[in-house]
């Protein structure tokens, strides 16, 4: 046998030359002697850095071109902040010109840290004597990447549930790995985008990963430690049986004093063995989960409970709004999966503890390539909440289609809940939480598709700033990621994939169509007769979901106005948006003046044409990017290419056989 | 932690009540110093009844009710008959009155076998003195049961695939069971039944599997000798590719001299090992398995070499016929799969040496509710054929429903290739070769319905007699199987149970609309855009597939006349098969007078109507069968109805939606 050579790992967005401008200067450390972990990372950086470009550390006091320093306010903290548990009131940092120096201030060592990568980030132009002043610091105060790892391969969703990209970066078939090293290197890249903390195992969680948070604690600290270098807090996913399951306990009922007090004593060893543990993660009562409903009980008593034990840690719990009728009977028309999460937690705004995070999932039913916003996070104004994206794709193309995702990000943190001149729910949901469910793991490029890089990119950035454009933010990853490499090239591939990507898929925001379980590929009746709520109601001689108050299932009745009226009526309801939440004739006209069919016809076309597109350009483009790179994408194309034009054939064969209705422009369908 | 007790194991049909006749009467073996292993076991079943039931063992030449006797001819052979290799074409006896004794008289030591069990399956009618002489012997010479047991738990198929009763009676996670127990009462029942071999492992040869042809042979020796004392001989599932996976060799090309040699010299080992060892059977090029394509060799070449391995020994080669191509283009509509069979093998007819054995499924598909007769079946003239059955119910309710299934194999057995006044195909395959793939495992009743028993059994019957009347086989099964129970119960359940099985599910032979993968439960497109070519092209105006030579695929001339003329046209082709050879309107008159999209709604309906009230008798019932039967049987009737109105449902909607046709009845569809 010959042995494999381990395959080299991509640096992402940080490959050396990122830090050419920073290693080439005279770098000044000015701490005051802050010796803390998360300045040592600095120092780390900016050595590696002059080591390599020619630049250099200077002393105290010595001349500098970039000066690292510590805000007033912060210094006296300093020892604290050296400590496990750095203050995320102190992420923010200033940039400027002071004299022939720029100068970088951080409100605290992780501010300075912030900083310093704002600074490999602008390269050259940190050091233009035009540098304006600014100041930065993150929207959202928690930015976390949720994991849903297993640490069992789990019979039917393997390592990682929804992983597109390999193994776990943390567990490997029940064991943690022995060599954390690349975990090392993930907390530094998502350090570099702005993430602040990572959950480490699947909301699912299973009986062996149930262990996580008593027996295999230790493992958990082990990895918690890997990631406080780069200011990244661990969180946990728990399970709400776990009182049954670990304590042996008769009942997991969170107002039985019994197990209020396992898990106030619990959490306490969780704190005593990881001191800036972050908090847990909970999905209750959904899709088969155990959950306080068990009991008879309420999940502001569920979360409650879990708040009361991280209360004295000052620690949140995020307990998800993802909760639906998962066994619905596909005949009853009356029950809409969409109005679930606001159907169970509306009712209950203002009764969880300060501590309770409600996490949201940004659309009303499951990530699916458009949806509009949900309507909890326009309401609650008595609780704290997080917006849920998911960046693994799931839904969106699993790492095998290019679908740069922020585009449908940036829509739903830049909506606007009260219309046109109001504030966007980015603003509103501002100090709080973002949090999306990641996609990596331990292919050598991180994210299997290499080009799904810049979806976890944007995520640390858009936590900072959501309100950036998200062509910007791509921009930024291309040079950061592909130094050399003509940015149009990238441009060309990434900027209107996720359009791209719904143009051959699910039509007008109608969903789901997606082969059940695995959700890769067409199968436009796959979900239409199950119990998941996920139907588009097609007939010969239309389709959508009627979810108006007028004559469907009162859905829109759940938004504010202006939405609540707009969605109503197909006149004003936007296109992208109209088979979620009407149901019309194919001969219905849009708003584009095409017929709904003759734009289902229309897109699949121009998608499956579009990627093909694509493919010929990426191919013309060998010489110009890294031969890995090209190769693996190359690859990708392909398999996107088949799969776009099979999404094609199959939307246009059913829905000509459906309807009966001709392509206008006479072109093959099957 | 408590212990589960065993549970008990079901007797199937050979309760000891069924020895009551045989049991209570004065019995003589009279076989002249034979003292084989076969009639072994007929004077233990002979002891064991008369000490149950009072009746006695007499000595030689003392006065009896019932003497089992061999023939004079075979008298001489008594010697070799005892050893491992009985000779299958003494499988006959006769049984009559002699004087106030009822004699049978076997052929050999297995007619004595066979002739035993005719008169514990005519109780007391054995007895009768005016019980009329006959002669007893089997259409089928080689009557076998393919198991498609795996040794290790397949990811995705787990221990047996396809199975519905349980684990494996032979192997447990890899290992051969420890406890054979139940081997041993499988091989009994089989026998009693007539079948006369078993193939212990699957068709589909994994890799751990394939070992069982050299280095685990030892633990298929240790079943063969659990099967002998019943007159069953083993055969063996093989992989092409065994002479690469097992013999290192480079290639498995069958014309290669090393790859020949290689089989040559492995099949001597395994009947060094197995000296009534029965043969090979083969799953080649299909469905992603190894086979002669590879190699540029055709399927003679490929069977031809194991037949040559397998000459010395006067073994057959079963090589199947199931080969067609999984990787189709659904847009590609003038591939039919249904032709595959032929359009491979008919070309290779007289090509084959004599001890190979054309394995071919009943219907051109695989094992729908309603195929028409394979007409590789009906062709091949110069080729010894089998007829593949399968007992296990993979596409006919999963041993959740009940679906007695002779009725079918009795409408292919009987099927009249040349007409209503030629003989029936079962007539024309006679002397040659039944196989079916087995339904049991574990399961205390072995079937996991206890119902399903009926189906096995059968098989063995109809390999003797395949024409007779599948409601007297039936009736012969309760009598034996529920001694005390009214038979009508069972009849009410069971005698139209394959017509109301179709009545709920896919229409009129269209076959498939099943869920993919696992093949339960209703999905009418489920498999419509795959490569399987499995497709019913249901549009808004009508739907099935035209396999005509008119307009289609051409696949009616493979039939001989009149049935490829009365297949050509709607109006001489069979109502139940219409929409497997037409595409029609959904307004299309059948003969029935009914309309096609009527049909589907009233036997939909009609079908789950049936499945309620067969619920309701059932439960009347209770007093009347053991409860354990009882209690398993109605727990699977509740999910048989519950699947019934979900397949009513889903069929009903679906072909509402899309021909936009109001039920006549006005009954709800949803």
């Amino acid at each position: 046998m010959t042995s494999t050579p381990s395959p080299v790992i991509h640096p992402a967005w940080l490959p050396a030359e990122a830090f050419r401008a920073l290693g080439s200067r005279r770098v000044r450390v000015d701490t005051a002697g802050d010796a803390g972990l998360l300045v040592g990372t600095v120092l780390a950086e900016v050595s590696r850095a002059c080591a390599r470009f020619g630049g250099s550390v200077q002393p105290p006091e010595a001349p500098a071109d970039l000066v690292l320093t510590l805000a007033p306010r912060s210094r006296g903290d300093a020892a604290r902040h050296g400590g496990p548990r750095p203050d995320r009131d102190l992420d923010g940092f200033r940039i400027g010109r002071r004299g022939a120096s720029t100068v970088v201030t951080g409100d605290g060592p992780a501010g300075l840290f912030y900083g310093l990568f704002e600074v490999v980030r602008r390269g050259e132009a940190a050091f233009d004597p035009g540098l304006a002043d600014e100041r930065h610091e993150p929207a959202f105060g928690l930015r976390v990447l949720d994991h849903w790892d297993n640490v069992f391969v789990h019979r039917v969703m393997g390592q990682v549930e929804r992983g597109y990209a390999g193994g776990s970066l943390f567990w490997d078939d029940g064991r943690l790995r022995d060599d954390l090293t690349r975990v090392g290197d993930y907390a530094r890249l998502l350090a570099a985008s702005g993430i602040n903390a990572v959950t480490v195992n699947n909301v699912n969680v299973h009986a062996g990963e149930t262990h996580l948070l008593t027996d295999r604690l230790g493992e958990v600290a082990t990895i918690a430690s890997t990631l406080r270098p780069y200011g990244i807090r661990l969180h946990l996913s728990i399970n709400f049986a776990a009182p049954v399951i670990l304590g042996d306990l008769p009942t997991a009922d969170p107002l039985d004093p019994d197990v209020r007090r396992w898990w106030s004593d619990t959490t306490e060893r969780v704190f005593e063995t990881i001191p800036d543990f972050g908090g847990y993660l909970v999905k209750a009562d959904s899709e088969g989960r155990p959950g306080p409903f068990s009991y008879g009980r309420t999940h502001a008593d569920g979360a409650n409970m879990l708040a009361d034990a991280l209360a004295p840690y000052d620690a949140p719990v995020r307990w998800r709004a993802f909760v639906y009728n998962h066994r619905q009977d596909w005949r009853d028309r009356s029950t809409d999966r969409a109005r679930a999460a606001y159907d169970h937690f509306a009712p209950l705004d203002g009764r969880f503890r300060d501590n309770v995070i409600l996490q949201v999932k940004h659309g009303p039913m499951d990530f699916q390539t458009r949806e509009p916003v949900s309507p909890v996070l326009l309401a609650m104004s008595d609780t704290r909440l997080a917006v849920e994206l998911q960046v693994t794709q799931e839904y969106t193309g699993q790492q095998k289609h290019v679908c740069y995702l922020p585009p449908m990000w940036s829509s739903v943190l830049g909506f606007q809940p009260t219309g046109d001149d109001g504030p966007t729910l980015a603003t509103r949901l501002s100090g709080g939480v973002l949090s999306a469910v990641a996609n990596v793991g331990d292919d050598p490029f991180w994210t299997g598709h290499p080009l799904a890089q810049a979806n976890l990119y944007a995520v640390g950035r858009l936590g900072w700033t959501p309100g950036r454009d998200p062509a910007e933010i791509l921009d930024e990853w291309i040079g950061l990621t592909f130094p050399g490499t003509p940015r149009h090239l990238l441009h060309a591939l990434m900027d209107d994939s996720w359009e791209t990507y719904e143009q051959y898929t699910a039509p007008l925001g109608v969903g789901f169509m997606v082969r059940p379980g695995h959700h890769y590929g067409p199968d436009v009746d796959g979900y239409e007769y199950t119990p998941w709520g996920t139907y588009h109601f097609a007939d010969r001689d239309g389709l959508g979901v009627d979810r108006t108050v007028a004559t469907g299932t009162g859905y829109t009745a759940q938004y504010p106005r202006p939405w609540s009226e707009r969605y109503e009526h197909p006149d004003t309801c936007p296109d992208e948006l109209l088979l979620f939440f009407h149901h019309v004739p194919y001969t219905h006209v849009l708003h584009s003046g095409s017929t709904v069919i003759q734009h289902i016809y229309d897109t699949r076309f121009a998608g499956a044409q579009r990627v093909a597109e694509m493919q010929a350009a990426w191919a013309q483009a060998a010489e110009l990017v890294d031969p890995a790179v090209h190769t693996r994408v190359t690859e990708r194309l392909a398999e996107q290419r088949r799969s776009a034009e099979e999404w094609r054939d199959q939307l246009n064969t059913y829905f000509h056989r459906k309807s009966g209705i001709p392509d206008a422009k006479g072109r093959p369908i099957h």
